[in-house]
This record gives structure tokens, sequence and C-alpha cells, in this order.
């Protein structure tokens, strides 16, 4: 058996998330059928993480054991030819037999765009928040220096009922608030993430840039453990999972 | 009654082009309705050009008469309320009375944007041609200058059987292309275009990018004055209508 390593790109716009659902269309359940339609077999396969409905990715990891020997690098294409137009392959490689996408994960980068014009962009529907009000981006940036470093982030994170005495403590190692033209994209990188982290932390950055908390609020936030202390969580088509470490 | 400018953008993804047609959803149609609801009526309305199904907007110019008193200054947004999200008004105007969207055209800019990278990315299915061989964009450049100027476009243009005798005489007055990173982007502009002149020159220049004729065989292809002799028609996917001038 080998261990397979399989790198996918997904406009997130018409699915359910990654996670296979009843009655909804996943990401994970076009990959399962591309698969199989390339190799003959239906293996069990392990997402880097569940990314929620209408969420992107640049980049996004799969592994999965198999005893099939098509090459790796011929692995992408061939993949391509079965898997829809808002999905693509590409990378794969063969990876340690422990290796697993999720486990094996050290962090991940999560971008989350917001078109700042005053009309909406017909382009970017479903993939920026249009949020027409000026923003001050340098605010934003100023508060968002405050997240960087190991915290409690029970602040920033909707609690999952099945797991609420999880541990709520992540490293945020970067995370910057940029301005290109109309689009501002909030960029974080983290060693985890707890359930709506980027997505809290996004609304709450937007509070900032509104003026109706200031960024030296934002310690306090986080040190009050409490959900309701934080902005509102950030609607999901402006976020992207950028980037996947191992 | 106030003759009145409007600009819109649109996604023309899934669309049959500008133009009512039976049986197919069209920007004209989606634009007068939402019009209708605005302003309660459904005048006579003039858009700058025709276009093909699939071909984007980043600037489309309509106009029409009405004795409606909205300021034109509050249309947009109003409009944006009965626009579907693929389309939105950025602008609105009042012109003189005997401005005409189409017939006082004194020019227009399109761009072709192709994806030059091997892999598909999802993210521009729909928005731009994928091209995966490596293109040699310089190559591609120095063959566009030669359109530069007045020229029988005959060789660049889709018969249309209901115009035959048409002048097919059209002055060229910039043309580029330029590389960002995967991103070949062909920009023309000229004071008017025949039937598909835009894809079949990217198509010509991508048959110099490929090596199939030289940069210098591009002033025999114009004077041949035959259809045969140029490239391909590319597709509309990668087709932006960009500046509209008057």
């Amino acid at each position: 058996m080998r261990n397979i390593l399989v790198t996918i790109m997904y406009d997130g716009k018409r699915y359910h998330g990654w996670q296979v659902q009843e009655n909804a269309d996943s990401v994970q359940e076009q990959f399962q059928k591309a698969l199989s339609e390339v190799i003959g077999e239906r293996p069990d396969i392990k997402g880097c993480s569940r990314t929620d409905a209408g969420v992107h990715a640049n980049m996004y990891c799969i592994s999965f054991h198999t005893g099939h020997s098509i090459p790796a690098d011929r692995l992408p294409l061939a993949l391509n030819r079965f898997l829809p137009a808002d999905i693509a392959a590409i990378d794969a490689r063969d990876v340690d037999d422990d290796f697993h996408a999720r486990y094996s994960c050290l962090g991940k980068e999560y971008i989350y765009k917001i078109n700042n014009a005053r009309m909406r962009n017909p382009f970017l529907e479903g993939y920026a928040l249009h949020y027409w009000q000026k923003i001050d981006e340098s605010a934003m940036n100023e508060a968002a220096k405050h997240f960087l470093g190991r915290h409690d982030f029970t602040s920033f994170c909707t609690i999952d009922p099945h797991r609420k005495k999880g541990d709520f403590h992540r490293t945020v190692k970067n995370i910057s608030v940029k301005r290109d033209g109309d689009i501002v994209t909030v960029t974080i990188e983290a060693d985890g993430f707890l359930y709506n982290m980027v997505r809290i932390i996004v609304g709450t950055l937007l509070y900032t840039a509104q003026g109706k908390i200031s960024p030296s609020d934002i310690p306090a936030i986080i040190d009050a453990l409490d959900r309701s202390k934080a902005g509102p969580t950030a609607p999901p088509e402006g976020l992207y999972l950028n980037r996947v470490f191992y």
C-alpha cells in the first residue's frame, strides 16, 4: 500500500463545504467520485480540515492509502478529467505511511477578502465580502497585531456542542490587513484554528474599522473568554484556506 | 422626456449575450426587468454593442428615454436592488437628447484574458481561456503591433450573412499583450469592431505564440482579405468589453 498526498484548489460557491453530507453536494464527495474513476476503488480519504459552505480553498490537502500503481505526477491530470470545473487537482506525491492530511498538519494560513467599494462587483459575488462603508485598514491592522502569539481563543470560537471541553489555545504566527485598491485582505497564519475563528476575528476587526471598538480593546476581548464580547461572524464567501503547512 | 445613460458591469457566464433572445436569458432582459421595477415603465433601451454568449463586461453602456423623475445618482443603487448578483449598475447620468449608447460611441476597448498555467484554476473557469502550453508573450506583442492603424479587417471577421456588404475598415488605436504571472492579457482599442474581430485576432496571436506563424506574417494575412488565412476564433470566456468611449 502507498500513502498519497493530493493538493487541490476549489471554488466553494456551490458546495456545502468539504465534508460529505446527506442531501448536499460536498467537495469530498466530488473528489471521491473522481478518485474512484481513476483508481477503481474508493479508499478512506482524509481532508486537512472541515470547511463551511461557501468557503474556498487555494490549497487543500487530502491523503489516502491505495495499492494502485499510477505515478503520482500523473494523478493531477487524471483526476482533473473527472473533477467538476470548480475543483482542480494541482499536485500529488507519495508520502510516509503514517502521514495524515489532518493530524500531520503543523499550521494553516487563511485569507479573508473584503471588497471595499461603494458599488458591488459582479465578478466578486461569492468571492469577497462586499463592505461598502470606507474601511480604515490601518486601524484593522493595528488591532490585528494583538492576536499574535499564544492565546485562549474562546471569545473567537463558535462552540461546537460535540467538543465543549477541548483546548482553546492556539498560536497566531502571522496576521496582517492590507489594501490593494478596493480589496482589503486579512491574512492569518496559526498552528490551528477553532471553529469560525477566522470569521469571528474578521468580524471583530471590522468593528475596529467602523470605530465601534478601538484596536486597544482587543486584549480585553481575548481575556474575557466570552464569545459575546467579540464581533459578529463574518460571512463565508470571503474566506479562503490559502496554505497548509506540514 | 429625459435621456439617461446607465453604465453596468456583468459576469456573462450564464447569459446568452446582451441581446434579448427567445428561450435564453440575456443581460438586456434582466436590465429591462430591473428598470421597469424602478421606473414603472419599459422604455426602448439601447445597448452599446451586441456581445456573444459567455462574454463579460467591465463597462457596458445603455441609454433610454423616460419621463421618470428619479435623480440619476440614485438610479444605480435602485437598479441594483432588482438586478441579479451577476449584473451591477455602477453609474447613471443625464445626457443630451440625441445621445445613443451605440451610435454615439467613438470607440471601445476589449481585453482578452489567457490563463497560461499548466493546471487549470477553478477561480478562472469561464473567466479566462486556459492555455497550458507556455506562451511567448513578446512574440504575441510583436505580432500585435501590425494591427495598429486603419485596415480592412475582412480576414478577422466572421461574416454576418445579414450585412455582407458593410465597410470592413476599422482603426486599431492601441493593442498590447502583457503578462502578469500566469495571466496573459491582450488589450485592443479601436474605433469599432467587426463581428468576432477580437476573438479572431487573439486566435491568430496565439498562432504566433505557438510558432505556427511568424509575427511578420500578420500584414499578409490582413492584406489577404480572407478569413481562412487568419487563426481560429478564440473562445468567448476570456473576452471582456472593458471601456466604451463617447
